[in-house]
């Protein structure tokens, strides 16, 4: 069984939760003492920086992988510092993975034919992380080329038991612009749902989730539910939660009876913890990883109690 | 005058066309010359791999410098490599802008908020190519997420003298399974058109361009002729010319009168021209160059006769 959504549900259930943790490092909330001591972020070089996401990240891994099942590291802050940045990111998934984690590589990538295989083979490793050299489980695509663009990566996810997430509903204010046109009935997001559901479907099997999953915002918690029963095989990443204002109650509909077929993401709620009124008074500075420690159990507690994730404890 | 849309058209009417290099480089197809003497491609390292594939790109940026006025890298296939990927991609894209050439990566990226303006601030640099650590002129992005999650592309490529290209209507033959839904008599890939025309509209000022450009399939002539009506403040970014079927009378409506408002891309027809029968039986191997020079000028000629092009010489 080494298909990604067997696997994913085989660490959700021996962490007991649906947990996936951001790694979304930022340069100006980074705790101090991870940072060179004559640091001014302004003149700091690109490779101090690259090195100090990948320290930060990687002790995030260290304090999380005993708790949660997944994490999900966003290209584009690492992109953002060039090529050595590239290399942290590389770097972060592998530690992470050797962590036990699986990682979801959130780099929202899409393109046309053989430029998709691209992608989908530099990211996509599935089981065996050396089988990619970004090494990912996982990968979060975009659908706006159309179907014929997403099958290369629905492809090469089969043949190597990774997974991808395809952008259905966006946990942006803007969102609907595009995704809520209604067409004969239907809105975009519908219809990109109900085309995830087939190409999953493909992947399925025997078995209750296939590995083509769907990127569905917290942030609209009726639509949630909703495209959970448009897309009962195809296993959800839910952001938008803590900060961009989800709650736990709001994120219950996308688990099916068992607590499984959904994972939870929180970013800065999670890694920038210590930055928090709570934990700033609990903890000194140096001890950011007692807050996200806390900040992580206390997301798993909330979707515990407000969840049917709670029946997976 | 420091904003894409002029820098573009001063550089189309300083070569005469409106012609953009696409670079997709790929193992399996580069000139036996640039590879290691004992090279197998299965086993090649990355490392030695986006050796290769910089050199190749740089020595075709030395070719079509004197003959076109941009060139667009394509970001998936250096990513195919790793990290070592991702510097040779950087290294071309600077060997190309101290060549005198504007760089399009086409990277097709896209999120939301603050991961968008990451995004940005790595890859627009705008007329200086070290205010980004990818340098690049103008990027490629997705509009699926939503308008506001164009907005932080649209500001740092406004501050900073860069261009963006969304996707509109792309030049798969799948395009349409999202594009083409129809709502209130719109399809969706017009709804973007209008919407790109509008943010395009806010970096105009008093010029014919904006800095807002849109990428339109060669692909589907008729929509191109409407798409240009729909965005006439908008810079078209015209691929699938050549090798994917476009001829240039397909692409004689992504111009103004004047030749100007767009480039036509072409990749593997330049680049892989050595492999080409017409130029097999003119060229020896070791004489690639040649037939990238040769096919450059096909395309220049081809644009000029059947295009408003013609009247740039």
């Amino acid at each position: 069984m080494n298909d990604y959504a067997s696997r994913l549900h085989a660490a959700i259930r021996d962490k007991g939760n649906a947990v996936c943790v951001g790694l979304d490092p930022r340069l100006d909330q980074l705790p101090a003492q991870l940072l060179p001591d004559d640091a001014d972020n302004a003149s700091m070089s690109v490779d101090a920086a690259a090195e100090a996401y990948e320290k930060f990240c990687c002790r995030i891994v260290d304090v999380v992988a005993p708790l949660v099942p997944v994490v999900k590291p966003q290209a584009a802050f690492f992109e953002e510092l060039g090529p050595s940045g590239t290399k942290a990111l590389a770097n972060v998934i592998r530690h992470a993975r050797s962590a036990g984690l699986l990682v979801i590589c959130d780099a929202k990538r899409g393109d046309i034919g053989s430029t998709a295989e691209a992608y989908a083979r530099a990211y996509l490793a599935g089981a065996d992380p050396n089988t990619a050299i970004w090494g990912a489980d996982a990968l979060t695509v975009n659908p706006y080329l159309g179907s014929d663009t997403l099958q290369p990566f629905v492809e090469i996810a089969t043949e190597r038991g990774a997974g991808v997430y395809v952008l259905v509903r966006t946990s942006n204010p803007g969102a609907g612009t595009f995704q809520d046109r209604v067409t004969d009935g239907e809105t975009l997001f519908e219809c990109v749902a109900r085309t995830v559901e087939k190409l999953c479907a493909q992947t399925c099997g025997e078995l209750d989730y296939g590995s083509i999953g769907a990127v569905v915002g917290a942030t609209y918690p009726d639509e949630l539910n909703h495209l959970r029963s448009l897309m009962p095989h195809v296993p959800l990443l839910v952001p938008g939660y803590g900060s961009q204002g989800g709650t736990a109650a709001d994120v219950a509909g996308a688990f099916d009876a068992d607590g499984l077929g959904a994972v939870v993401n929180s970013s800065r709620g999670i890694i920038f913890a210590a930055r928090q009124k709570t934990y700033r008074e609990r903890f000194r500075p140096d001890e950011w990883e007692k807050a996200v420690e806390e900040a992580t159990r206390a997301m798993i507690a909330d979707l515990a109690a407000h969840t049917p994730c709670g029946c997976l404890r």
